[in-house]
């Protein structure tokens, strides 16, 4: 059983629950109200920022060249590609950057960023991939579902840019990269270790499921 | 207005929850069940070796030989002084070093924990501070009250002890130094600086109704 | 007087040695020993990664959303833009991914990078910016003198290639970026806090003037 | 072979040069003049606030309890213990506070203990025990040869203080108890790992070489 195999194992129950979340089934349906919408879209947006931040962690405590090249990189493709997806949205929605200039983050979304960044500064790369993946995988397999469930869903007039972007050949690519990177870093780690990478997973796992609830009851 | 006055404003309508919480008054008024103690003992417990760690934080990021020194008698008189108040519970409530060990933080906690650890890898010495003083204060504030409403409560066979702690001589003059180093840093900074350490306390003031909260429902 | 008048004020004694230094007048009249050079470009290589992780601290210590981007351009910039320079070098030089990767710092490279990541890892982005500015702001004035004394100097066969990158408008356009940058963050600061960037200007521009000394005798 | 034996062997040559170093050599038979002691003296009391610091790292750095209240003692033992014999001399070589908080650090100091920071900023409670090793075990073992090699030196009437205090049972417990935590936390680890242990002992093993000579020289 590779690293990742084992990490899903230990979440599996935990992500049953994003799929059933209304806040998720509405995008695919395309039930979901706008306003609740825009108040996620607004805390992801200021999630990001802290995410590039974790990634650029990486790139300080990584040793080995390539692997600071790699999370350079994912900074650039945070801030660049993944939250080009949003500016769409922001603008969309009417949301100004002096709108996120004077926004702060609910206290889920600072528990979350905070907890990956306290990772991020204690650990070493391998915490911080682990601290990363519970997002990046998470919203692939949400994307995957929903394609699956709901195939009308990528062509949903305002939802359905969500929809393709997280189902990107982009997006999926990075997101299999950093299993690939946990995998090989995670290549024979001692059962003290793993448990340890468990721990980190799960508790982003667990803020993954208050984001959502944060986002459905639109609660700072 | 000193600093800590406006820190104190911004949060007095979120401690006021803390006084009228079923489990503070519970303390109180010795009505509160065992095992809600016993499961927040246990918690607060592994909450005190962050907090300590918060303190070494200071040691760290502090250029004053006497803040290194103050911040280093933080760490030791946490780990020695407010934990040993502890040690008295945990050997009545039968929690052994083997059950500490292989307890972890519920979510609350961790969250609470890792935004002050991180708060103190980003921030400052008087961001630090600001950090810590939430939970040092307010506690100082409910023994204060606590004794104040419920004469008996020192007297408790049981919770008696407890609010002894945190109305001792000890603990307050510890909260005291913390509130003056917090003025005497504060002096002079910029507004913009100001609203940055309000969002740490209130944050903090948050995660304090939270960890409530939690003890209460004995919530992981 | 601006900020950076300032700090050019403290080290202009230090830098005067760089332009008198026999490895960069070797440079500037292609008299430098092809040897020494080959030393200097793969320590200088080994630099740029942690010059990079310098930078990386900014994005983590950032809390401007345009000073995060900011920071992130600088790390792209780092190993893509100027590692890119010293490419081309690396392959004259006969220098390969396998000699880079067995290769380890000379203790006044690892001093020199140590003190700038420690500064990063303890202050905030301004003492960031202030750690980068001496390397990146000496370079500008080393290649702006080259060419001036010796105007063959950006059309030797070897050496040529290092003046124009460090001559370049792309290369001055980005040390002209950290002098605002510096300047706009240090407006309005105590003079107790223009003492620490002093400190942390002084002490860089003294290890640059170890690195060139390193790289003339070859010391590791 | 232990890990602290293999770690010797890398070092041993580096270290022989202590042993026969004029500053050392000048403390076993009388004959330092008293202005260089007091360079070094002022410059070790500096050192030594650093030195807390990165053992409060591995108060931030560690898991598990024991190993927080072991670097919160040393922290303890450093700032209490080990100034304290310094102290003594500040006192008697007419060093008041004053010239301590005016005092900065040598660029060989600086130096050294921006590597220590920055090995404990990046890396796990090992990384730092090793970074605190290099100073801690080779003057165990200067105290050791000098009251070998002069037996008269601890009756000195002046360095004698300072050789009591390397040869006291106190230092020589605290010593071997960071052997002993280096050899049980680094039991089983990998190769790879050993050698990145064992660049750090031997830059810091250079870094007390370049102190020794700094002392000597009276060099800032």
């Amino acid at each position: 059983m590779t690293l990742t195999d084992e990490l899903y194992e230990s979440v599996k129950d935990i992500w049953k629950g994003y799929h059933e979340h209304p806040f998720v089934r509405g995008i695919g349906d395309g039930s979901l109200p706008i306003e609740k919408f825009r108040f996620y879209m607004l805390q992801d947006y200021l999630y990001l920022y802290d995410y590039a931040k974790v990634f650029a962690l990486g790139v300080v405590k990584s040793t080995e060249p390539s692997m600071i090249r790699r999370f350079s990189y994912f900074v650039e493709d945070t801030l660049g590609g993944e939250m080009d997806i949003h500016s769409g949205y922001m603008e969309r929605l009417g949301i100004t950057d002096e709108e996120v200039a004077r926004a702060s983050k609910s206290l889920a979304n600072a528990s979350y960023t905070s907890y990956m960044l306290e990772v991020g500064f204690r650990g070493d790369e391998l915490d911080i991939l682990v601290a990363i993946l519970s997002c990046a995988w998470s919203y692939a397999e949400i994307g995957h579902k929903l394609a699956e469930k709901y195939p009308e869903a990528v062509n949903h007039p305002f939802y359905g840019e969500w929809v393709k972007g997280y189902t990107s050949k982009e997006y999926n690519d990075m997101n299999d990269e950093i299993l690939y990177l946990v995998n090989t870093l995670g290549d024979g780690i001692s059962r003290r270790r793993v448990e340890e990478l468990k721990e980190v997973f799960v508790n982003c796992s667990r803020y993954e499921g208050m984001f959502w609830d944060m986002a459905w009851n639109m609660e700072m």
